[in-house]
C-alpha cells in the first residue's frame, strides 16, 4: 500500500501511542487504524473505492483525517475542498473531478443545497458533524453502524491518491493529481532534513493549517511516519494554538508568518507556557528580520525552519534550515533543495541560468505531480522537459540557496492565500459597467498584499469601488475580491498588446490613492473570518515577492 | 530524473566538495558530474541508452560508479555482475538479461574469452582498467576521447534502473528489476532513520562492500544524497579499511560482522587511529554479544546499526538502531521496519500471525522490486497480495522488533554469501555417480555456515568428498561448493515426498562426522580469496538463523 502504509506501520509498531487529540477526544494509532478500516467499509457501501473521488468540505477534525485515510484505504481518491471558496468554485471543482461523494460537517452542511443546485452531477452527501443529519444527507454514524471494516485496497505507487484543487489561472481551479509515490516522497524527503528535530516519543505537533491544503495533508503523513502525537484544531485561532501548546506540551508547529505574528501579538501570549516548543516550520513567505528576532526572543528554545514548495510538488522543494536563520542575509531566501528533489532556475528556453540570474524555478523528482486533472495540455506545458515549472521567479546564489523574487506575474498572495488575478479580472469584468480591468497585488500591512483592481468603465458609466466588490463577490470568494479599486480611462499595454502590469504596480506604489474598501462584507462567506483567511496555502504559496 | 538526481543536486549545491577518494585520486561532486555526463556520451556512442543493459564486472573503483551513473544518465539499465560467480553463471545472467555491453577491469578482462564462448549473445566489451586494452575490446579512454558529454536522459519513477542478479533457487540466478523510485525510496527511508548520524561536511564513508551488491549501490545513493566524501576500496581488506579510516578521518563504515571481526583481529589494529568513526552499519547477520562488546570497547565513539533487507527491497526493510544495542535481548533481532516500508509476519495463507509467531517475513512499500526479469510467474508469486515475500522466516515481538530465525529453508549463508541449496544440488547431482543428494548449511566457526552435502551414490559407486567438490566447481563458484560431504544410502522424506531437511540438519548437528574438505581449491576462482568471500550480500542475506 501507499499513503496508508505509515498508518499500518504505526498501528503495528505502537498501537497504544496517542495519534490524535481533538479537544477531549484522544485517539491512539491502533484506534485510528481501526476507525480507518471501518470508515473504508462504510465508504465502499456507498460506492467509494476503485478510484472514485471523495470530497471533504469541513473544518479540521479527527473525522476529516479518518475519511481521507478511509477513502484511500477503500481504494478511492481524496478531494479535499478549499473551505474558503464560493459555492460556484466548489461546484465547479466537484463537477470537474466527477466527484459524487461529499462529506460535510455542521458548518458546511448549509452550503449543500447551493452546491446541488449549481452542480451538474448528482451528489451523495454524507454528514459527519456532531449535530443532526439534514434530511437529504446520509449520516456518517448510520453508515458506520451498518458497515464492517474492510481490508486495505492497497493502492500504491503511481496510483492517483488525491486531486488537490488550486486557484486556476483561467478563472477556475485546476485539479493537481498527486500519486501515492508523490506524497510519500515529499514526506520522506522532508523527514530526512528535519527528522532529527522531531524525534522522540513525547513529540507532539499542532495542526493549525487547514487539512484541505497540501501542507495539512503532508504534515499528517510526516507526523504519522514519525509516530507523533498531533493536536487537531478546527481552524487557526491564536489562543487555541497557545492552549494546545501548553496543554499538550507540543514540540512542533506549522504556521505561516502572519499566524506567527498573530500568536505573538495575542494579549495573553505571556500567560501561556510555550517552553515545550522545539521546532517551528513556516511557509508561504519568508520571515522578516523583525519577526524573526521577536520570535526567537519569545520562543527561545524553538528552532525555525522555512518550507517552500507548491501543491504540484507534493509540496516540498526547499528548506531554510534552523542554522541558516543565524545568517541575516539568508532570511529572504527559501533555503536549499531537499534531498528528494532537484531545483533549477531556467530561462524562457528552459536552459539553466548562471547563478544569480532571475528565472523560473523548476523542480523534478518523484514528488512531481502526475498532472492536472483533465488538462493534458496544461499538464504537458507545466511538466515539460521532466521538470515542474512552478511559475515562481527566483534566483539561486553560489551556495545553492533559492530566493523567490516574484511569483507568476499575475498571482497575488493575500493573507497567505493565492489569488490569480485573471480569475478576479473575469469576475470584475463581468460587471456590465466595466469595459476592461486589471488586477494586481499591492503591499498591505495587514494582508501582506491586497487585491487591487484598476477598472476602465464603459464610457459615461459611473461606478463605485463597493459596486465592483459586491459584484465580484457574487462570483468568487470574499478574499479574492478587490479590497481597493481605482478607475482609469485606459490601461498601459505591452508591445504584445497585453496589459503592462509592471507599470501598473509601479504606479500604485508611487500613489497614495488606493485606500481599501471597508471590509464590511468579509464575513459573508461561511468561513471568511480574518483568522481563517490567514490559514491556507501555507506551503504552496510562493514567497512574498520583491523584485530584486 | 531519478537515480542521477542526487548527483545533479550535489553538483549544483556544492560542486567543489570531495565526492570520491580512490588511492591518490580525488574526485569532487562537480567533477564526478562532468565525468558521468561524459561517460554517458561514450556509452550512447556504443549503443547504450533507451533501456539497454550495461553490465560491469570489476573490483570497486571510481570508474565503476562513473559507468553505473553514466549508464543511467544515458538512459540505460545497469547490470552489476557478481564478481565471485563462475563464468557459466555470469554468461547465463548476461544472456538472460540480454546484456550486450560489458565493462571489465584488468582483473576480469581474462574472463572475457570464456564469457564469449559460453554466451549466446554477442558482447561489446569495454576495458576500463589501468593496463593495456586487449585486442578484442574497446578502450574506455578511447571512447571518452571520441565522445562528448550528453544531457541526462531523465529516466525516473517506475522506469527500470537496474537488474541485480541474486542466486537462483532453480540453479540459475534471477534478475531483480529495480526502478528509480524503488532505489530512491529505500535510500530516503534509510536516511530518515540514520541521517542525523551522518550529517556534516566532514562526514566520510568507506565503501568496502562490493559495488555489484545492492548494499554498495544503496550506500552510494545515500552518501550522494547527504553529500558525503567516500573512500572507494577495490575490495575488502582489513588493513586497507584501517588505513582509509585513519587517513581520511572516516566517520562511517558499512561491514558485515565477519568483516568487523577481521578488522578487530588485525594485528596492527591498535596502531591505527580509528577515533573518527561515528557510525558503523552492519548487515547480513546479527552481531554476537561478544563481538558487540569487543567492538564497543575497540571503537568507543562509534554507534552501531544493523540493517536488514534484501535485493528485492532495494534493499532496506528494518534497522536495529544504536540505542537498541544497549538492550542485550534485542541483539538477535534485525530491528524495526523503516518509515518507508511496512513489514508483516504471515502464515502460509498470507494472513498476519499473532505476535511471536514464526512465519514468512513480507514487506511492502515503494521500495518493492518491479519483479524478476523475464519471470512473470515467480514475480507474481513473490509479490502476491502487494507484499514482497522475502523467503525469510521470523517473528515480531510486542514492540515491533523483527527477528529472523531461519531463512528460506534451502538457503545457506556462508561467509556472508547467499547459497541456494537447490543450485548446489543441481551441480552435485550432475555427477554421473550421484543418485540423489541434499545440501544444507551447517554451523561453522569460520564461515558462519558452511555448505554441506549429503549424497546418495548410485549402487556400487565409490565417491570421495573431493570428487564431489571438484565436479561441482566445474559448474558453480567455489564458495557455493560443498565444504563437507557425507555419503548415505537414502534421504529422509517428508509426507509430501520432499527431502526432510530439518531432519538432516538435526542429524548433522548431533554428529561430528562432517570434517570439512581441505580448502585447497578455494583460490581457483579469480576472486575467491577468503577476504573477498566475506564481502558480498551484505544487506541481502537473511540473518544467521537459530530456530527459536
Amino acid at each position: 500500500m501507499g499513503i496508508t502504509q505509515p498508518l499500518h506501520r504505526m498501528a503495528q509498531q505502537d498501537p497504544g501511542r496517542t495519534a490524535l487529540v481533538e479537544g477531549a477526544i484522544t485517539v491512539t494509532y491502533g484506534e485510528f487504524y481501526e476507525r480507518t478500516a471501518h470508515a473504508a467499509g462504510a465508504l465502499r457501501e456507498i460506492g467509494a473505492g476503485d478510484g472514485a473521488r471523495v470530497a471533504v468540505l469541513s473544518l479540521n477534525s479527527v473525522r476529516y483525517l479518518e475519511v481521507l485515510a478511509g477513502t484511500i484505504w477503500a481504494g478511492g481518491v481524496v478531494n479535499p475542498v478549499n473551505i474558503r471558496w464560493s459555492p460556484q468554485e466548489i461546484a465547479y471543482s466537484l463537477d470537474d473531478s466527477q466527484t459524487e461523494i461529499l462529506f460535510v460537517d455542521d458548518v458546511f452542511a448549509a452550503m449543500v443545497p447551493k452546491l446541488r443546485e449549481l452542480g451538474e452531477h448528482p451528489l451523495t452527501v454524507v454528514h459527519f458533524g456532531a449535530g443532526p443529519t439534514p434530511g437529504d444527507m446520509l449520516g456518517y454514524d448510520d453508515l458506520l453502524a451498518a458497515a464492517a471494516p474492510v481490508p486495505d485496497a492497497g493502492r500504491t505507487g503511481s496510483d492517483l491518491a488525491g486531486i488537490f484543487y488550486t486557484g486556476g489561472t483561467t478563472g477556475f481551479p485546476k485539479g493537481v493529481m498527486l500519486s501515492h509515490t508523490n506524497l510519500l516522497t515529499s514526506a520522506l524527503g522532508g523527514l530526512v532534513a528535519t527528522g532529527s528535530l522531531r524525534e522522540g516519543e513525547d513529540a507532539c505537533a499542532v495542526y493549525a493549517a487547514p487539512m484541505f491544503h497540501i501542507a495539512g495533508f503532508g504534515t499528517w503523513l510526516m507526523t504519522t511516519m514519525m509516530g507523533l502525537r498531533s493536536v487537531v484544531l478546527p481552524f487557526f485561532e491564536p489562543r487555541a494554538v497557545l492552549e494546545a501548546v501548553q496543554e499538550q506540551r507540543a514540540t512542533e508547529l506549522f504556521l505561516v508568518p502572519t499566524m506567527i505574528q498573530m500568536v505573538l501579538d495575542h494579549p495573553d501570549f505571556e500567560k501561556y507556557d510555550t517552553s515545550s516548543l522545539r521546532f517551528l516550520t513556516y511557509g508561504a513567505s519568508p520571515i522578516s528580520d523583525a519577526l524573526l528576532q521577536r520570535t526567537l526572543a519569545a520562543l527561545p528554545g524553538t528552532q525555525l525552519c522555512q518550507a517552500y514548495g507548491q501543491t504540484e510538488l507534493s509540496p516540498l522543494a526547499t528548506l531554510l534550515m534552523p542554522e541558516d536563520h543565524a545568517h541575516p542575509e539568508r532570511l529572504r531566501s527559501a533555503g536549499r533543495p531537499l534531498p528528494h528533489t532537484h531545483v533549477r532556475i531556467v530561462g524562457p528556453d528552459d536552459n539553466e541560468l548562471p547563478r544569480g540570474g532571475v528565472g523560473e524555478i523548476v523542480a523534478c523528482g518523484d514528488n512531481m505531480m502526475l498532472g492536472y486533472w483533465n488538462r493534458p495540455e496544461e499538464s504537458a506545458a507545466a511538466l515539460r522537459g521532466g521538470y515542474m515549472h512552478t511559475g515562481d521567479l527566483g534566483f539561486m546564489d553560489d551556495d545553492g540557496f533559492v530566493t523567490v523574487v516574484d511569483r507568476l506575474k499575475d498571482m497575488i498572495v493575500t493573507g497567505a492565500e493565492n489569488v490569480y488575478s485573471a480569475e478576479v479580472e473575469n469576475a470584475v469584468g463581468a460587471h456590465p459597467g466595466v469595459a476592461t480591468c486589471a488586477v494586481i497585488g499591492v503591499p498591505d500591512e495587514q494582508w501582506g498584499e491586497r487585491v487591487h483592481a484598476i477598472v476602465v468603465p464603459h464610457q459615461g458609466v459611473e461606478l463605485t469601488a463597493q459596486q465592483i466588490r459586491d459584484h465580484a463577490h457574487t462570483l468568487i470568494a470574499g478574499y479574492k475580491c478587490p479590497r481597493s479599486v481605482e478607475f482609469v480611462t485606459e490601461l498601459p499595454l505591452t508591445a504584445a498588446g497585453k496589459v503592462a502590469k509592471n507599470i501598473l504596480r509601479e504606479r500604485v506604489r508611487d500613489a497614495a490613492d488606493t485606500t481599501p474598501v471597508p471590509d464590511a462584507d468579509a464575513d459573508a462567506d461561511a468561513d471568511a473570518d480574518a483568522d481563517a483567511d490567514a490559514q491556507s496555502d501555507a506551503h504552496a504559496a510562493p514567497k512574498e515577492g520583491s523584485t530584486p
